[in-house]
């Protein structure tokens, strides 16, 4: 039984998922670190910063048991920005990892997720730790050198009473358009061993 | 009577106008060099490469009596990108010049102005003369220098028999942002003088 | 005779040229046009900026009879960039168009070449006209939209009283590395035709 | 007594110093993670690339116990790029850092550091973890989400036999020019307890 009293994030709250078989859970993701990137497909930001960064991010951490998860949590344009237009966008910008599209409130334009996590407006990142907390948060896009340090830190860390943690082995090699490459010395197994 | 016979470009055909009180023609611009900027929101390159490019243009020539149009050419994806989503999308991109969305054809996915220009895709840009014509066509986007040399070319371009252009006398000074200054040589009035 | 006095460029003054079998003077390329950047080898502007925007330049007017000259205006840390280091530094970035250091002045640490322009530090660029004159001058870099349209009045003047510029028939295509195209409109004889 | 046998980095060979008072070592520095940048003023790829990573390594971990420092390893145009050439870059591209020169080998081009550490060519970082050992080496420039990860890994380390690592109190907030934030989460007393 540990001494540490650890305040658990949020649940998602999601109406529709995209690139996913089923829906997500943070609480069955319990155990590995959950990176989430809160968007709008019409957000200039989003678009030319904070999704290739995230794109980066699934490359350089893609044989690590990270979790990389988008919401789209719409508060302003609504009509503008459906599951229809999101899933068009999805497929020309090529995301391939799991999207929840935040459920709406009928009391407010700001969506349920987006309310939970107090997030201020997109782009947004929340990097959920292996115990289920809320690692870090914020608003707009951080530096790639802080966020790969972070990400680090949170793959790192062990949770206590558990045994390990099994990373999925990755089997192929490299990111697509060999832009990037693995880091040999970055994967999981590693990192919990080093921990 | 003019010995050389120029092919005028095929007229646009737009079913909903944005950011103009009347509804644009090439004929009644005739006289003016027209920038037009064949675009779809979901197209990736669109967003990070022309669309920059076409705000610069109208940054640096905004002085000039070039007119910059928009046609939202859309090929596929019809109902991601509809009237709704476009205007959401130039208010959230600031753009401000004239958006004509292309008149669709319902025996076909490619609208109409896509057909009568036989655009390959977007981006696309098309340059019309002074004389109607197009001076250049094409599909992708071309370095800056080569697509200021050419605007010059055609800002400079006298129409025979024609005594000459009057150009709106721009008041304001320099760009949003202070990113770029109007160059005090790059007038129509100038260009006229020198041609 | 023209009614018209035009005031002629200084000449330049260089102690020592590099990639030109032999020296040049503005004097002998009366009648073309002249793109002079005048940069340092420890100036971080002309490294990141100025430099690359002269490479495209190259590029896309290389088959035009614009001249494109570089002049080494070492004006601060004498020592430090000598042309022993200028050498490897032209080797090393592969500018490949004749680059002159800008004659030294004993009673100044400006250089001959930048005092007769009056240049007030680098980066810096001049726009020759074919008749001599100068047509643009500037400190720091401008927007290659603006560059290009510059370039292109310059190589569409028409000296009075010449009978026609002959451009070198360019009969390689395209750039190297495919970065860039030459545009089939942009040869100095279409200009003159146009001009 | 530590059952894990690590061998120690090579040590540095420098002849001249840079930005320090007194000459650094790695045996000096053992307890704390070391990042090196080998570089040469005159390679391209470390003036656009290397040297603006190494800037931002300094900016987003300089509230940490990292130590940054660069070699300059010339071994090509010997004569162009002397010290005196090196201190006037480091004053003109604002690098503060420590930065010794190589030491040069009369029967080789390469120098010692260099040929130590078998360095392929510029630019080149080594990663030396706070045992002293080579945690990670490579030619080229890695992603900044790996290089983020790999000094938090570092930064994270405990020594085997060692009680813990007193970071200096970093006072100042936040990086000059304001394009980045020190972390909050980052600082080295953090990740010395999360390890």
């Amino acid at each position: 039984m540990s001494t540490t009293s650890t305040t658990l994030a949020p649940e998602l709250a999601v109406s529709e998922w995209f690139n996913t078989p089923a829906p997500l859970t943070l609480a069955a993701l319990r155990g590995r670190p959950v990176f989430i990137h809160s968007f709008q497909l019409l957000c200039p930001g989003c678009v030319s910063e904070s999704i290739p960064q995230v794109q980066r991010i699934e490359c350089i951490f893609g044989h690590t048991d990270l979790q990389v998860i988008g919401i789209h949590t719409v508060f302003e344009h609504h009509a503008a920005m459906s599951p229809v237009t999101l899933k068009a966008f999805l497929h020309e910008y090529r995301i391939k990892h799991p999207v929840g599209v935040d459920l709406s409130d009928e009391r407010s334009d700001t969506p349920t997720t987006m309310q939970r996590f107090a997030l201020r407006g997109t782009p947004s990142s929340i990097l959920i730790g292996r115990d289920g907390s809320i690692a870090h948060q914020m608003f707009g896009v951080e530096e790639d050198l802080a966020v790969g340090a972070r990400i680090a830190m949170a793959l790192s860390a062990r949770i206590p009473g558990l045994a390990g943690t099994a990373p999925s082995s990755g089997e192929d090699e490299g990111c697509s358009g060999g832009r990037c490459e693995v880091p040999s010395q970055l994967d999981a197994g590693r990192l919990a061993r080093m921990s």
